[in-house]
């Protein structure tokens, strides 16, 4: 079965989704994304990924007709056609496609890319916890714009597997504040979980957004990472450092299991099926 | 006539040019890129340039077959299709085509694009100056790798534009750094002449590679930009607060003479014509 993706109100076979070279997402990175999960065939946070697009767009100042519903329909016909169990969507607006200037177009026609992608759930690192390194955050100081100008966080990503991690955490003025490719968070006592301001996204638990340093971090009870994709991970090592005596805390696979019964409308629970909860 | 670009291997038409949404220039800005100048029909500093597209590769570790007698090739051979007498060669190289995620691929192609566009030299700014602005630099700090992650040098741009001003300088600790998409010159008596650590490219003249403060700045004799496109450009307002009078400088004008009998193997200056010389 083709997969298939949407391209500028058309739907067609993904390998043949392709954008000119003038596209001012390839030229400039000017151009905002989004990832939404999809797990047992639901949209996960369709509102919230919305909402944090628009204001992408907003942030950057792309003109564009926005439209809830539209996004809405589309992702459920691209599930739909492209049998998406667990997976995810993946959306990329630029600011379209002119002559190359730094400059806005004073005319332009946003491109707007929709694909979805299956994802297998690899369970072993959920069961063991995985290990993360700490690098000196280089981004630009727009971090609240999720824009694709994505290269510090693929340097750092690379870092990471490079050193057999799992992923790298960011060090800006002693604090952590996100990781590559998902958020930093640690636990400092049974009832204190703690993240970098702007990264809270559950909201079950109680949960303090502030800035919190390395030492913090490695003399936590527990730490985890969160991202669309990989809902709520362990973290178990920080630059060889155990957390936990290197293994998943009971508060994370509580936290999983929260978050777990949150995303499973039918409360199948994931974390039920890897005999952790 | 038909605009013709190279994509990996092939000439095609420009309009034509394409790349896969999954490629990691689009997705990532995982791509490094170039801008060479054509005067009169001469690729001005095609060794620096192309040594410079080398050292970027090497510095996001993209796997290359580097050639540069093939890529003195194609320009050559694009400047005669395309009949440019002025303008420029833009080159992009990528990490490739590959299933979006961060770390790098094991296996990839790279994606290389080289296009032209011809350049209409616009007289009046020479002769006139032009106005910049300085803002806070927030872009990354691995700011000596040219990269397509251009989004704050965009964003930058645009605000001088809707300030009335040509350009914006990068202001980062005090010190300006460079502008959206040129370089920062200061000449501060006679003979000295400063521009920040690695914005130098004129040998000329006695240059100092130092960092300098808006104060600096607004109190030098002189102060005008550069970058491959515009040549030497001068600045004679920064930020509302005018700069040798408002007028272009002597010493400005004789860089731009030194410049262009430099890049004008014939000797017919570019500010002759403007007679400014």
């Amino acid at each position: 079965m083709k997969n298939i993706t949407y391209i500028n109100n058309k739907f067609i076979e993904h390998t043949k989704a392709k954008v000119s070279i003038e596209d001012r997402g390839f030229l400039f990175a000017d151009s905002i994304y989004e990832l939404i999960s999809v797990f047992k065939k639901e949209i996960i946070d369709t509102d919230q990924h919305l909402n944090r697009l628009n204001s992408s767009l907003k942030k950057i100042k792309i003109k564009y007709n926005f439209n809830k519903k539209k996004f809405k329909k589309i992702f459920k016909k691209l599930i739909k056609l492209n049998n998406i169990v667990n997976g995810y969507i993946y959306i990329q607006i630029t600011r379209g496609v002119s002559e190359r200037k730094h400059e806005f177009p004073k005319q332009y026609k946003p491109t707007t890319i929709i694909f979805t992608k299956h994802l297998i759930i690899n369970k072993k690192i959920y069961e063991k916890g995985v290990k993360i390194i700490t690098i000196p955050d280089l981004r630009w100081l727009r971090r609240d714009i999720k824009t694709t100008a994505l290269l510090p966080n693929i340097l750092s990503k690379q870092l990471a597997v490079e050193k057999n991690a799992f992923e790298s955490w960011f060090i800006d003025n002693g604090n952590i504040t996100e990781g590559s490719a998902s958020n930093a968070w640690i636990i400092k006592n049974l009832n204190t979980i703690v993240t970098h301001p702007a990264n809270n996204k559950i909201n079950n638990f109680n949960v303090i957004e502030k800035p919190f340093n390395l030492i913090e971090a490695k003399n936590a009870k527990e730490t985890f990472l969160t991202s669309s994709t990989l809902s709520v991970l362990p973290v178990i090592k920080i630059d060889n450092y155990n957390i936990s005596n290197g293994k998943p805390g009971n508060i994370t696979k509580k936290i999983m299991h929260l978050y777990n019964n949150y995303i499973d409308k039918n409360n199948t629970s994931l974390y039920k099926e890897l005999k952790i909860a």
